[in-house]
């Protein structure tokens, strides 16, 4: 069995782990959790691994680098996952990364820089509706009234911690120090489909997007579907439907820019009235914040012009904005050559999908290599990457690290 | 008080007839319709009628003609209500057509033929999710099935027409002899805001409009709505939003026709989630069956070039297609002239909601008095008509009566 293929074990094994018979979900602090934890941190521990579980869960594998006082290359993502999820969002990021240390350990190379391998314990949010919980910690920004929040069992995260050991009391040890740190490199599935696409195993994410959300309503005027004549009218839903080809429309022509209305309700909602009134969501993603807003603009503009067109009332509620996070250079150009060296194109995309090194990037470098992914599909059982791209990213990973190492005098 | 007053505080005083506190709602064979038989009862009685009930709990007042043997003009409309309902719905045309008779009646008028008003027992078909049981009965097409068909307290229409006396033995009885009949003319509120904004206070009915109902899914792909290129999706929410527009698009450039989408569903339906699924319901409504028929096609071959082009599918289900029923070119030519005589314009439109006249048509000629309602608000507590209006819409029907008296040689 090589390399690649015993990646592809681990993933099985590490889905067989579950809080919920015949499905994978497991969630912050749940017992699948910690047994997932303890097999990551075997597997951690045969790579020649140190490993501890920091105060917020996320476990974290430790190989020394040639000097005691080497400064530290961050791998890895999570090991939590959604309710019913796929196999590879999350475990196929640290399994890769445990793979690349394995490596170093048979050979027994030492290098410039430790390298530490973490297993993330809260990336998706299931239980708590936050996200990042694990990235955060180590980033020093878990907050009071994080810890106070509570899931649907009425138990606080403070609470929820204990199970992992230490608990809140000692948040700040988890917390990380800049100054010794290289950079965070997380190799996860692109969840979506373009990598599929174009026929490439790996690709370089440019950066995580940022999202505009907004709640758009248009409030018309129900009436009679035989009795009132379609120039009386002042239908909600074909203002609407101006709308949603107005979002299609801007972001098919802005670069990069992705838009989606996939929420849509309308009311009375039967089918001999007029809709007087819809409601529906606006998702609006690019790797440019201005670009973003700017787009958002243009979008609200096109509404209250639809709707004082047909004469009715346009509400615009902007719910959520959240800045896009770039990836750093000079590292994602190292990752590039990388990828340059074990695959015929190297192809750089944004992420519109949100990820650890989000949180990551804001105390150090942060470089993603993103894995194809069967038909785009994620957030489900039918996730699924194949043997022959995971050995692409391995090979990736191990170029990027030797590479790395000639470069970094530390 | 003039006898458009005596209408309209006849028509409060059938409003406080109700199954419901507070609000007005009657139907089929409920005490509350029995009451409304009783009170109408004596306003016919008053005007000089002899009335029964038939076996389907129609009231009808008949007032003789010159000779035993004469001919009978029907008119009136249905005393039973949808839940909550206005107050002019039905009533408004029973009312009109006994002020009609009481006034014949004072002046002590026999005409060439006799006069019955009716007042329906069920055209809303509220109790027994039927419609026109009441015309029905008149024309002798209630079927055994009919009478099967059981409440939402198990009890069936068999066993409730029997709170009106005879129950269904004496169905046969019910039946009117077409040979006997000159016709059937119903005043009713329009339900739509076309006198309204003509300022007129009737209209004359040149049709009851036929109407198609079709069920239309657009079948796509969900993807997340971050990581999936715009021109990767098959967005069915955008194929919808497309075709409600070519909905509206098709009804407004066809002179008379009608099209909505009145409700509208897309899963999964989470606003971080491309719509992979989108259903929704179309009604068109024309008085030339041929136009409605001709657009419906021109729309499913209009949704197929949208699925096609979008590369996803289309399941398209034609669900309910009711022929539309022209009314008797002599009879509304008959009103139209009174309609001249009263009113500054006669405006002829097509009724997009159906009526008792509708069956009536089947075995009679037929026309109908469409009145002005307010902001063609009607189904609703707010339904409103004025007494301005009412006065024109009893000098028509007065001045009609006398004139087919003169014209009429039976």
């Amino acid at each position: 069995m090589n390399a690649a293929q015993k990646i592809m074990r681990r993933v099985e094994m590490l889905a067989n782990i579950s809080d919920e018979p015949g499905r994978i979900t497991r969630t912050f602090a749940s017992p699948a959790m910690l047994r997932a934890n303890e097999l990551a941190g075997q597997w951690m521990r045969q790579a020649g691994m140190k490993t501890r579980v920091d105060a917020m869960g996320s476990l974290i594998g430790h190989y020394s680098g040639k000097t005691p006082d080497a400064k530290i290359l961050l791998l890895g993502s999570h090991l939590d996952t959604v309710r019913n999820a796929g196999k590879f969002d999350g475990p196929l990021g640290v399994i890769l990364a445990i793979a690349c240390v394995e490596r170093l350990h048979q050979q027994k190379l030492r290098l410039p820089f430790a390298l530490e391998v973490v297993g993330f314990s809260d990336e998706e949010g299931v239980r708590f509706q936050t996200t990042y919980l694990g990235s955060k910690a180590l980033a020093g920004r878990i907050e009071a009234r994080d810890l106070n929040r509570k899931d649907t069992d009425g138990i606080s995260l403070a609470e929820a911690m204990k199970n992992f050991g230490a608990g809140p009391a000692s948040l700040k040890s988890a917390h990380l120090n800049p100054k010794r740190l290289l950079g965070y490199v997380e190799a996860h599935i692109e969840q979506g489909p373009v990598l599929e696409q174009k026929n490439l195993a790996v690709g370089i994410v440019t950066g995580i997007a940022g999202q505009s959300r907004a709640r758009v309503g248009f409030l018309g005027k129900a009436g009679h579907a035989g009795t009132v004549p379609m120039k009386m009218r002042k239908d909600a839903l074909c203002a609407a439907a101006e709308f949603v080809l107005a979002v299609e429309n801007v972001a098919r022509k802005t670069d990069g820019l992705v838009g989606t209305v996939g929420q849509i309700s309308a009311q009375p909602g039967t089918s001999n009235v007029i809709p007087g009134e819809v409601h529906l969501t606006v998702d609006l993603r690019h790797a440019k914040d201005s670009i973003r807003r700017r787009a958002q603009k243009t979008l609200q503009v096109a509404a209250a012009k639809i709707a004082a067109r047909r004469g009715i009332k346009l509400a615009w509620d902007n719910v959520h904005d959240t800045p896009a996070v770039p990836c750093s250079k000079t590292l994602s150009t190292r990752l590039a050559l990388s990828v340059g060296r074990h695959q015929k194109q190297v192809l750089r995309l944004p992420s519109g999908a949100g990820h650890d090194a989000a949180v990551m990037a804001q105390f150090t470098a942060v470089a993603m290599l993103f894995v194809q992914c069967k038909g785009g599909i994620s957030h489900h059982p039918d996730e699924s990457a194949n043997v022959q791209d995971v050995r692409v990213a391995l090979a990736v990973l191990n170029d990027f690290i030797l590479n790395l190492a000639k470069n970094e005098h530390v």
